[in-house]
């Protein structure tokens, strides 16, 4: 069948859902259906499509989609400047969840339910054994979930991904039971997703490639930031307060935590570390090369060109040494709580009592989306939030009086790192806190201007728990806007 | 032993964890220690104590030892007055955490270790199984990392209580293995908590009853609110979206979740519920005498004088309908995301957009802690939050454009509740989200101004996605303070 096929018999107006969590999304069906869509929206048909994903995609399925004008709705995150346009624009409908909700969500009937699911493959059998590509997200359940099933068989995915997955959704409430992985490499489920054949109604061969992502390489304060939380690692080693072997890892997409491996893997107080994640970057073969990678779980792979490159030379090596798991269960509140994970998320802005921004610019505007950091840091062993300390040449300080939108707050920050310092907030009151942070985490050119609007604080607020100036919280956010800068 | 002898060898500077999540604090050493310390204290000696319990304790605990200007130190809850007052006069730190967090912080030695556990119990043998009395808290965990343990075994508390708690506490990561609970009343450990005998240093005997708390019968607001959720129950059931016999309910403390368990015994659509929640209060009377109840797991019973006579008189039949577990398992991520909670929550105020306050009285004042509302709010199968639309005959609206301190952010909040009505904020974006909230939620003299807000912020702000008019984002907040109402 061809994409242009599949296009005419998707809806100008219903739900789609598609493989995707990172690099794994359908790119030929997707470029069809965006062009029928604005035919069709040109001859004054009606359209309005909602997307579903795992996570974020790329430019052919989520930057098609929004520039067609037909996009309603999309969930659960996204990385497209387009869409995010369109979303800041107030033109689509972006539902910010956290990825281990978006499973329930469908299950549960909450969302609409969904008309077809495209999915793209390596294999599939006559009696339905469908094998993901280089992620398996939501497809399990939107497989399961949606009326008809679409297939985009990808020959330029090596056919050898099979075995990688470990394909297992847990049962739903009142049917739950324990999910029975206590450790990294515990396989639970078979390599490929069941499916009824009647229910695949097409299938595309196309050889696309992916587009990569480039890595920016670590730079001093990257680097700074990753040396920091390794001192942290060993320091809470030395206490004993963490297993000499470590615990498993889990790293946030983007350079920050990218490069925070990096820093482990060229690391020699490091010995061997396991990887329990939603992404893997290249920074893990770093640690391969440094031989200081047991095994890694993850949702998805992201690598750039040249990693591409060498997962696909070293394919049946690795298939000893990574999971792909659904979402479902890399991000599930119960493996992560039982395994103890060393959570490493990146924050867009903090403030000095630990709340963390990880999503809206100036409180309004959305960058990505909350992903996977919530489903992580809740339920972490530790849970680490690292940020350069300023942006855009000092104009902005990425450490605040008060953050101007909450996605992990006080109660569930526990470290605080910069190219600065370090600050550790666990067992501190709000006002011990704002010291720490402001003494270890923020940038010298603004660390006399945080501890003013402490002290500030501290002696006007009504209580003195957690002081603030709600008549100045959000001073410097509004500067920034007006002036370009946030310093005084 | 005497409660003096005792208090002689409890520290001057140094950590105490007591039993008490709620009502089984102990009650008379820490009269006669709080004694002990206001005169070192008085005679010039260094006094600073650290105060670890499960929750919420009482006046011969929390105000005693508030009040003699000893306590450094307080975590993880409170609600008691004097001691609320001291921390929001900056004299005493509070650690508000997550109550499913005390466990690990102490297991992994974040917190200072504990010097002595004071506990209440019913009954000890000699070789070391000490019986809880009404709650189970963190008394285990408390006992096993103690250097030293107290009892004080309160004859006033029924011996008859052996046999409610089934204590069991999960492994620490990385031996972390699945907890065997799938049913609210699966026992999955003893009914006693084991301590070297060697430990136990001293055994006081005492008849003080528990001070009990008195519930305000549900009054027409909280009614409606009740009204409101049973409403959606019955709703969502029709849909398909929740099973017919239900899903397990958790209820915070507290009037307003105590009137709506009241509501669901009197209405006649309802069947037979089960509970999976922190502490059972009077409501769950209601429940039994209507036949409604089919088990019910806590962490905690609180009762009015009457619920306590009540308790006593059945305590044989109530023995196979309650159990009372750790808080470790009673809040436990793993558990309540396998059960599938439907959990009711109150909120202090919340905004437009669904993020909601439960902790801090215009952003800096603590009111009493979140609690274990995080835990259930987080991985709950049904999150809601319920609030009556305004406080201080109409001077608050509990409906703000921004909340003042985030505990619960929009990606938990599910479901906003007011005795105006029920927003189901599920699979909305924030602007969907704000019209529904403005529209279902907030009292009708503040409905104008919200939307006013809103429509102002959409127009100025420089993302669409979450609009909001930073400027002006406290403004509510402020003129409440000036002028003692929100009221433009």
């Amino acid at each position: 069948m061809s994409a242009e096929d599949v296009a005419t018999r998707l809806p100008l107006v219903g739900t789609i859902a598609t493989s995707g969590f990172t690099t794994a999304y359908p790119k030929v069906i997707p470029v069809a259906y965006a062009r029928r869509l604005a035919e069709a929206k040109a001859s004054g048909q009606r359209c309005a499509v909602n997307l579903y994903t795992g996570a974020s995609t790329g430019e052919e399925l989520d930057g098609e989609l929004a520039r067609s004008g037909a996009l309603r709705k999309r969930l659960p995150f996204q990385s497209t400047p387009d869409l995010r346009n369109r979303i800041n624009a107030g033109e689509i409908e972006f539902i910010d969840m956290h990825l281990s909700h978006v499973a329930p969500y469908i299950e549960h009937g909450i969302l609409d339910p969904i008309d077809a699911a495209i999915i793209e493959a390596v294999d599939v059998t006559d009696d339905g054994r469908i094998y993901l590509s280089t992620s398996s997200g939501m497809s399990p359940t939107f497989i399961s979930y949606a009326s008809e099933v679409y297939i985009e068989l990808n020959t330029s995915q090596p056919v050898e991904l099979k075995g990688f997955h470990d394909i297992f959704l847990p049962e739903l409430p009142p049917h739950g039971r324990p999910i029975h992985i206590n450790h990294v490499d515990d396989r639970i489920g078979v390599p490929y997703v069941r499916c009824d054949p009647a229910k695949i109604k097409g299938i595309v061969v196309t050889d696309v490639r992916e587009k990569t992502p480039e890595f920016k390489a670590a730079d001093d304060t990257s680097r700074a930031i990753g040396e920091h939380v390794l001192d942290f690692i060993l320091h809470e080693i030395a206490k004993g307060r963490l297993p000499k072997n470590y615990l498993p890892f889990q790293a946030g997409v983007g350079n920050v935590a990218n490069a925070a491996l990096s820093c482990l893997a060229q690391d020699s107080r490091f010995g061997r570390i396991r990887m329990y994640t939603e992404v893997l970057q290249d920074s893990v073969f770093d640690l391969i090369d440094a031989d200081k990678l047991d095994c890694a779980s993850t949702s998805a792979l992201t690598f750039s060109a040249a990693g591409v490159e060498r997962f696909h030379r070293d394919i049946d090596d690795l298939r000893a040494r990574f999971i792909i798991r659904p979402q479902e269960i890399s991000n599930n509140p119960e493996v992560i709580r039982r395994m103890g994970i060393i959570a490493m998320n990146t924050a867009l802005e903090a403030d000095i009592y630990g709340n963390v921004n990880s999503t809206h610019v100036l409180g309004t505007q959305m960058m990505n989306g909350i992903g996977g950091s919530g489903d992580f840091a809740r339920n972490a062993y530790v849970t680490i939030f690292m940020a350069p300390s300023i942006a855009k040449k000092g104009a902005i300080s990425t450490i605040v009086p008060m953050v101007s939108h909450v996605d992990h707050n006080e109660h569930s920050t526990q470290i605080l790192v910069t190219e600065q310092g370090l600050a550790d907030l666990r067992g501190l009151c709000p006002r011990a806190r704002a010291e720490v942070v402001i003494r270890k985490c923020a940038h010298p050119m603004y660390r006399d201007a945080l501890m003013e609007y402490h002290e500030r604080a501290l002696a006007i607020a009504p209580g003195k728990h957690t002081p603030h100036d709600l008549a100045r919280a959000f001073e410097w956010h509004l500067r920034l806007r007006e002036k370009g800068t946030m310093q005084g």
